[in-house]
C-alpha cells in the first residue's frame, strides 16, 4: 500500500510534467514563426491538448491497452471502465505502479503529443478545419492503434527478440514525425521559403519565447521518461533522469559546435534544437543506457540535427520549426540505438529495431497519406495565398496576438 | 511514518504548484489587459503573493483553523505556534496527510488565490494604494473567516446535510468573484468599453502570454485540486486529476463550439476562458465525480462562459479579463452540481449548496462593498481620467513594461 | 525500501524545480536587459546548464565530494562510477535518502547555477567566446572545488563549531556572487551607465518576462532549499519550505516599501529583488530557523537590497540585474544570520560563519581574477564599442531576438 502511493505520487508528478510539455511545444512553435500567424498556432495547440484528452477517454485508452487482442488492433470498448473491487471502489492491485485513472491520464497526456509535433511543421499555411480533422482521427485512432503494438501488448511486444521503445523515441516521436513528413509534402512550401531553388531564411517572431519553450520541454521530459519507468523504482527512474538530461547537455552542445563549424555562427535554435534532438535520441531507451552511452546516443543526434535540418532543406521540404529533423529523424535514431547501445544491445536487438521502425513508417504514411489526401481533394488543407500573406491569426481569427502591442518613442 | 512522509510529499509539490498559479493569473491578466497597465498588474499580483503569505502567517491560518468555534468566527491567536511533542519536536501525531507546516503553506497559497481574482477585474483603472488596503482585509480577514464556515469546521460543516466544497468553487473562486463584481459595479467602466450603450472590445496585449497562463493555471489546478484531498491517497488524488483535466479540456471545446456557433469566428480566448471555467466548475466536487460527470459539468461551464461575458457586457460590468464569467458564475456552478452529480447528489445536497452559496454571496458582497465603498468615499479608487488614459505604469511606477522594446526595420 | 523510495522521489523533483530555476535566471537576465542583447544572454545561459552538466558529469561530482582528502582539494576520478552491490545492481545502500544518480544530477543543477550568476552580471559588453571559457574552468573546477569544503566534508565541515550553509547562500551565491563582483569590475561599465559620475538607468526590455523568471525562481527554491534537506522528513523539508517562502515574501515586502520611501515611486523590480533577496538569505539556515526568524532575516535581506543596489552604483560598478546585491551580498548576509538566528546561533557559530565567508571570498576573487584577468590580456573579454552599441545578437548570432516582431497600424 505504502508503494503503491509512493508510485502513484511519482506517476501524477511525471503526468503533470508531461502535461506542460503542452505549453513547451507552444511556445517552441510560436516562437520560431511568424507573429502573424500566432494565435492559429496557439488555437491548434489548445484544441490538441483538450481534444486529445477527451477523444483518448472516449476511444484512445481502450485502443491502445485493449488486453487481450490479435496484435495488430483491439479495441475494449468505449469510455473509461474502472476497475472494482469487491466493496464497489476502486481495485488498486490493478498495477503496483499506479491506479486505474493514473494510467489513464498519463497515456492520455502522451497521445495529444504525437499531434502537436505535426502542428509544428504544418505551422503557418494550413487551413484549420481541415487540420482540426487530422488531429481528431490521428490522436484518437491511428495513434493508439500503433501504440497497442508494443506499449498494448502487440506483435512487436511477441517478436523473438522484441522490439524495444521504453518511452516513444518511435510510438510517439516518430509518429508524429510521419505524419510531419507527410503533411509537408502534400501541403508544400510557405510562399517565399525557396527561392530559385534555395531555403529562404524565414527567422521566426519570439526567440525567447521559443528558449522558454525548449527549457520547460526538458522540464516536461523529466515525466516523460522519468514516468515511463511506470513506478518510483529509485534506481531505474534516477538512472533515466540522468540519461535524459545528460543526452539533452550533449545534444545541444554537439549541434552547437557543428554548427558553428559548418555556418562560422553561433546559433542559438540549432543549440536548442539540438537539445531536443539529444531528448528524443534517449528517449527510445533512456533505462538500458549508462551515462557514457546517453552522452553518445545525444551528442550523435545532436549532430543529425544540424544535417538534418540541412536535409530537409534540400528535399525541398518547408518544416519551421524543424520538427522532422527533431522527431523523426532522431526518432529513429534513437530506436536504433537501442540495438547499438546499452543493455540490450546486439543484432537481433537492431534487426528488431528496424522491423519496428519501419512497420511504424508503413503504418503512418499510409494513414496519415490517406487523411490528409482525401482532405487536400476535398476540403482543401491549405489556406489562399492572400490569408498566407496577410496571417492566419487575421484571417481565422479576426484578431492579432499582440493587438495592442505599442511602441515607445526613443 | 512512511505513509505521512509520502503523503506530505505530495502535499509540498500540490503547494508549489498552487503557488506557481500566481504565474499563471499574472500572465493571463496582463495579456489580456492593455500594455500601458502591465507592470501595475504585476505589482498587484506580486503584492498580493507576498503580503498574503504574510497576513496569513499573522492571522489567517488561525482565523481559518481556530478549532472549537461558534462555527462563524474564531481565532486561535496571531503568528504560528507548531504543536510539538514530547521531545520537543515538530508533532507528527498532527496529521496523516501533512505537517503543521506543510497545512499552513498549503492554506497560505490558496489565501493569496482569492484576491488575485479580484484584482484582474479591476484591472486598468483602480488606484494602486486603496486596491492594496483591499487585499489587506480581504486576505487577511475576509478570506480566512469565510473559509473556516466549511473547511474551518463552521456552520455549513454542521448542517444536518454538510454544505461541501472539495477545493472551492465558493470558498475561494466565489469568495473572489463576489468582490470582483462588487468592485467592477464601484469602480465603472473603463474610458471607452461602451458607446452607445454598446461593449466595444478593447483587446489585450500579449495573447501568448495570456494563454501560457492558462496552461500554467491548468497544471497548479493538479496541486489546487489534487492537494485538496490532503494526502496521496490513491485512488482519490488520481480520480481528482482525471476529473480536473476532462473537465477543464471539456470546457474548452464546448466554449470553442458554441462560440464559434454565435459568433462565425475562432475565438482563443474564449477557448482558454472555457478551460478555465471547466477548470473553476469541477472545483467543488472534483472528488466525488465520475469521469463522466466532469465531462458534463466542465462542458456546461463552457457554455456557461460565452452566454456569461455576454451577459457581464449586458450589464455593463467592464471586467477585463472574464473573471466574473470564470470565477463567480462557474463557481456557483460548479457548487450547485455537487447537489446534481456525483456521489452526494441529492435535493437535500441541493438545498445545502444553495444555502452555502447564498451565505457566500451575502458576506462577501457585505464585506467587499463596505471596504471598496469606504475607500471610495475616502482615499478614492478610481485614477484620474489623465492616468487611465496615459497608462497607470507611467503614472504610478514612472516606468514601461518594455521601455527598450524597439522594432527591426523590415 | 519505502521511506527510500519516497526520498528518492521527493530529491528528484527537487532535481526538476532547480533545473527550472535555469528557465527563471534566462528570462529575468534577458528581461532586465536591452533587446539588442538578447540572444547573446540566452545563448549564455543554454550554454552553462548544458555544459555545466557535462563537465559536472566528467570533473566536477568527483571534485566536490572526492571522499577522503586533505579538507581542500581531491578528486575521486573522472566520470561518474556508481556503486554496485553483489548483483551488479546499483547499490541502493549508497544513501537512505537518494540514489547514486540522484546526488549526482541534483548536485550537478546546482553546478551550473553558480556560472549563471556571474551571467547576468556581465551581460551587454562580455566577449562570448572568453566567458565560455570562464564558464568552463568555474563550474568544472572553482565550484565544485569550493563546495568540497563543506559540502564535501572538507576543512569548514571540521572547525571545531563547523561553518554551517545549509543550501548555498555561501557555497552557490557567493561563489556566483564574488565572481560576478570581479568580472563588473575589470570588464568596466556599459557605454553610457556612467554620465558625470552618476549612475544612468539603462531600463530592460520585457518586465513580463523578468517578473516571471522570478516567480520561477520562487517556484525553483522549493527544490532549491527543499532538496538540501537530502530526504523527505517531514518536519524539515515542510519547515524549510515555510520560511523559505515567508523570507521571499518579507524580502520583497520590505523592498517595496524601503524603496517607496526611498525613491517616491512603486518600483516593480526592487520589489522582485527583494524576493530575491530574501530568498537568498534564508539558503544558509533555512533548516533551522523559525518562522519569526526568516521573516526577520529575509526582510532585512530585502532592505539590503535596496541600499545594495544603490552601494553598487556608487561603486561605479555595472551590474544589470543586481546579481551582486541580490546573491553575493544577501549570500554573505544569510550566511552570517546563522550565526545570529536560529538554533545555531552563537558567538562562535558567527565566528565559524565569517571564517567560511573569508575563505570563499579569497578563494572566488582570486581564482575568477586569474582567469578573467588572463583572459583580458589575452584574447580580451569585451566586445568592441561598435559591437555593444549595435547589439551582441547582430555581431555574434547573426540574428536578432524578435526578427519578425511587427506593430500594428493603430
Amino acid at each position: 500500500m505504502e508503494l503503491l502511493t509512493i508510485n502513484n505520487v511519482w506517476m501524477m508528478i511525471c503526468t503533470a510534467l508531461v502535461f506542460f510539455m503542452h505549453l513547451g511545444f507552444s511556445l517552441l512553435e510560436i516562437g520560431l514563426t511568424r507573429q502573424k500567424n500566432t494565435l492559429n498556432i496557439l488555437f491548434k495547440n489548445i484544441f490538441i491538448i483538450t481534444v486529445g484528452l477527451l477523444l483518448y477517454c472516449l476511444v484512445g485508452f481502450n485502443l491502445m491497452y485493449p488486453g487481450e487482442f490479435n496484435g495488430f488492433i483491439g479495441f475494449a470498448g468505449f469510455g473509461l471502465e474502472a476497475p472494482l473491487n469487491a466493496e464497489g471502489t476502486l481495485d488498486l492491485a490493478y498495477n503496483a505502479g499506479y491506479t486505474y485513472w493514473t494510467d489513464f491520464l498519463f497515456q492520455g497526456m502522451f497521445a495529444a503529443t504525437a499531434a502537436t509535433i505535426v502542428s509544428g511543421a504544418v505551422a503557418e499555411r494550413i487551413k484549420l478545419g481541415p487540420f482540426m480533422i487530422f488531429v481528431i482521427i490521428y490522436v484518437g485512432l491511428v495513434y493508439p492503434i500503433a501504440g497497442s503494438w508494443f506499449w498494448g501488448g502487440g506483435f512487436l511486444k511477441t517478436l523473438e527478440t522484441p522490439f524495444y521503445d521504453f518511452a516513444g523515441s518511435t510510438l510517439v516521436h516518430s509518429v508524429g514525425g510521419w505524419a510531419a513528413l507527410v503533411a509537408v509534402w502534400l501541403l508544400g512550401s510557405r510562399i517565399g521559403k525557396f527561392k530559385n531553388g534555395k531555403a529562404q531564411a524565414i527567422p521566426g517572431h519570439n526567440i525567447p519565447l521559443a528558449t522558454a519553450g525548449v527549457l520547460i520541454l526538458w522540464l516536461g521530459w523529466f515525466g516523460f521518461n522519468g514516468g515511463s519507468v511506470l513506478s518510483a523504482d529509485p534506481a531505474l527512474t534516477s538512472l533515466t533522469l540522468v540519461n535524459t538530461s545528460l543526452a539533452a547537455a550533449a545534444g545541444g552542445v554537439i549541434a552547437f559546435l557543428v554548427s558553428t563549424l559548418k555556418y562560422k555562427n553561433y546559433d542559438l535554435t540549432m543549440f536548442l534544437n539540438g537539445i531536443l534532438g539529444g531528448l528524443v535520441g534517449i528517449t527510445a531507451g533512456a533505462d538500458q543506457m549508462s551515462p557514457m552511452d546517453a552522452i553518445l546516443i545525444g551528442g550523435i543526434a545532436g549532430a543529425i540535427i544540424v544535417f538534418g535540418v540541412a536535409l530537409v532543406d534540400k528535399l525541398k521540404l518547408d518544416d519551421p520549426v524543424g520538427a522532422i529533423a527533431v522527431h523523426l529523424i532522431c526518432g529513429i535514431w534513437g530506436t536504433l540505438a537501442v540495438g547499438l547501445f546499452g543493455e540490450l544491445a546486439s543484432g537481433a536487438q537492431f534487426v528488431s529495431q528496424l522491423i519496428g521502425v519501419a512497420s511504424y513508417a508503413v503504418f503512418c504514411i499510409i494513414t496519415s497519406f490517406i487523411i490528409l489526401f482525401t482532405l487536400k481533394k476535398t476540403v482543401g488543407i491549405r489556406v489562399s495565398e492572400r490569408e498566407e500573406l496577410e496571417g492566419l491569426d487575421v484571417h481565422e481569427h479576426g484578431m492579432d496576438a499582440y493587438p495592442d502591442f505599442r511602441m515607445n518613442e526613443h
